[in-house]
């Protein structure tokens, strides 16, 4: 066990250096590695098999609701980044910028995307005429650019993964049902796919994305007790439309603006997988996301029929639909151990010659450590159970710490000691203004998350200047 | 009917013109849409569904032979793609250069990717030190960018979408194996799921890849008799490895090289697909590839029952596991027919009042327009076997067109007339020197399309020069 407990070492616990113990497990778990482009990730093998279950998951949810797959170009020509005025605020200062095309220098510069609002509307714009063109319900899974300063895997790269939905509806009803539809496919998805409870609630105006009327957010708390924006879902009435002219001839053959939605979820989600669950042994996954749902490790495997029995019991596993793998690797069992855990493999399956005497072999859980000795003849209906169990118990921790890591605040000097002490959300009453907001980020760097959908009455009056209070909002400090 | 005619209409006929005849359809069977950005494109929903059937029917075929996927960045430094000599020159003229990120200078330009080799080799140089980490195999689905001058859809398009296999071997026979394994994966799925007949065989050095020590190709025919090059399979030696330093310790704890390979199948394909099985009335698809395969047209669908009937005739196929679709809109049928067959879908089932009581339905195929009285109840099992035999008959179908557009050429005005006349494939030997392939070029437009591994002897000299002859090629004008 020394070797093993060396390898568990190699990362820095959590408690001592959250930051440190991020970098060590995706370096560790192999998730990514840095590249050469500052800023720019290699995401390798574990990490992409993630991101391809996210994908298949999230992608059937969307086709359930109607939504098609297109691909748009990855430049943008500047003058079409600029059509509409708050988008452009927004992104034109932290695109890539494209002026060379081969040798020569090109007539116009065109931007790398940083999202893809503006090639959409262009295309939009000739192709809905009339009503039965609507609605318009397109999605496409690429990679985006976004030239930031300050970058950290999955959470902050300059390029990064993700899917961008951009529908155009007939009427203002239709777009903010739309909005909220793909919110709540997100927030479903985080719940019972990655075991994340989220937030839902809406963005206040300083926080929404550029050109939107309405932005939606679902907000995770990560173990660290700071939040993590998770996927945002956008209204954007018919700002857009107005700006690219995209107009269609109602039943009555009037012409009108469309009005336009946008969505996105991104590689950034990892980032919250491994910091809602993870630990100081390394990544832990939830089972119904997890690349690999099983490892089987073989005990003295050099004993005659240790190794047949393993890869029969993997096989076995293989066909009753799990995701499984033999680690047969001359490594000793500590070492498959931690490796196992660090890469946050949901099960191990230990068997080895007085196992397969007694009929038997170890399961083990990832999350909890529980070992359970398990009759062969039962091994896949209790991986099974185990899994399910496991899925079931690592969203009800991940409550649990929300709920035992939200706070409220009645008042300022009671709202800047629990943000500033208490890591977590807290919940106060706001008054609309912008420069509530501004003070409350300044004094104390947090940030409002959103005001959620379950509004409650903390107060009559905002925390932050005292005047009569609209809106509960929760607050927190953010990645 | 006048109305199904003034459809198909629309488009030129591909004896007319068979540039616009392609044009037409990539248009008018909505694949793609042209994009503010010169030379890129829109691909719309009916071509993206291609495109996802294409990648989920590769990387099944990838995975099985123990690929795994990754994600690189998009952006190469310019210093980095500039490692490997024949590799910058044969790309740095067609790349696009990032200058800019945000509102500041870049110290050093970035390219857009416009193949990743360097980007694998340099991530290679440190993930690989010893034999224990070979070989690497690994897979990327991603956009690349190529400055071309003269684009069309699919075909040439200066953003395109693809696959790109990067593999690192510790022998130069793993890494031949390996090379010939990928190229068979795209001969097979080529033949057996898109119905594509190929010619495999190695490229002249004069039309290998930039970088590489063998390129591999397979080398479809197109129904105008010109050659598309539809994936193609690279053995780098220990070129890459020798100017990057990748390097591993073997087991006798000796530092070698690595021997590398890439591999390459694009949104090209779409185009191939289009030209080697469409037709007049517009894309006819490969009952395996396509995204739907029925469409099931209610005839007179006001009179009573009919549109319930065309329902459940939907659902049931559906439940069979067939992808099926209903065109309940308000249109002729006439109109629905064209406009099945404009998109190619393999079968459409009509079904009206007569048909209903007479318990039948009217099955017709896209490719032949056979029609065929099925009962009701036959109806799953009918649709499967007629999409088999489809299948199998537009294989049969493309091979005798490759046969019947092969010629073969003795000399060299034998040779001249033929490629100058007969659309197709000329079969000719050649002596191996770079003037011969450039002469022919010069002369007739047509290029060396690969020396195919299924070599025949049509006679002992270069049929350009005269001089004895090394290999028997297959020439062709291309895309």
């Amino acid at each position: 066990m020394a070797e093993q407990k060396k390898l568990v070492e190699e990362i820095t616990s959590m408690d001592v250096d959250f930051a440190q113990w991020y970098t060590d497990i995706v370096k560790k778990a192999e998730l990514i590695d840095y590249a050469s482009v500052k800023g720019c990730m290699v995401i390798k093998p574990a990490g992409y098999a993630l991101w391809e279950n996210i994908q298949k998951a999230l992608d059937a949810k969307f086709k359930e609701t109607g939504v098609e797959n297109v691909y748009m170009p990855m430049f943008i020509p500047e003058s079409l980044l600029q059509k509409e005025k708050d988008h452009v605020e927004g992104f034109a200062p932290e695109v890539a910028w494209v002026t060379y095309g081969g040798l020569e220098p090109l007539q116009e510069r065109l931007c790398v995307r940083p999202t893809s609002e503006t090639l959409f509307c262009d295309f939009y714009k000739d192709a809905i005429q009339s009503y039965r063109d609507l609605p318009k319900l397109y999605n496409q899974w690429c990679s985006v650019v976004r030239w930031e300063k300050t970058t950290r895997p999955f959470l902050r790269s300059r390029e990064f993964l993700w899917q961008e939905g951009h529908t155009a509806h007939a009427t203002a009803e239709d777009a903010e049902a739309r909005t909220i539809q793909m919110l709540n496919v997100y927030a479903d998805f985080c719940e019972q796919v990655l075991a994340i409870p989220v937030i839902k609630g809406r963005k206040t105006d300083k926080e929404k994305f550029a050109g939107a009327e309405a932005t939606y957010t679902i907000e995770a708390l990560m173990h660290d007790g700071k939040a993590l924006q998770s996927g945002t879902s956008h209204n954007f009435g018919d700002g857009f439309a107005r700006a690219f002219g995209i107009q269609y001839t109602d039943k009555e053959n009037k012409l009108q603006y469309v009005h336009q939605t946008s969505w996105g979820m991104s590689t950034r989600i990892i980032g919250g997988i491994i910091m809602v669950h993870g630990d100081d042994s390394g990544l832990v996954l939830p089972p119904r996301i997890a690349p690999t749902q099983v490892m089987v490790i073989p005990i003295q495997q050099r004993k005659e029929g240790v190794l047949e029995k393993a890869t029969e019991l993997k096989s076995e596993l293989l066909e009753k639909g799990f995701r499984v793998k033999l680690d047969d690797s001359d490594k000793s069992p500590g070492f498959k151990f931690a490796d196992q855990e660090m890469r946050g493999i949901p099960l191990r399956v230990e068997i080895g010659p007085k196992d397969m005497e007694a009929g038997r072999c170890i399961v083990v859980r990832r999350d909890t450590r529980e070992k359970v000795e398990v009759a062969l003849s039962d091994l896949a209906a209790k991986v099974g159970e185990l899994l399910e169990q496991m899925q079931k118990d690592m969203l009800e921790r991940a409550r649990n710490h929300v709920k035992n890591h939200t706070y409220e605040a009645k008042n300022y000097e009671e709202f800047c000691d629990t943000i500033n002490n208490k890591p977590g959300f807290v919940k106060a009453m706001w008054c609309g203004e912008l420069a509530c907001e501004e003070k409350i980020k300044e004094d104390t760097t947090a940030t409002s998350r959103c005001m959620p959908f379950e509004q409650e009455q903390i107060s009559d009056v905002c925390v932050c200047c005292g005047k009569p209070a609209k809106k509960m909002v929760y607050w927190g400090k953010a990645y």
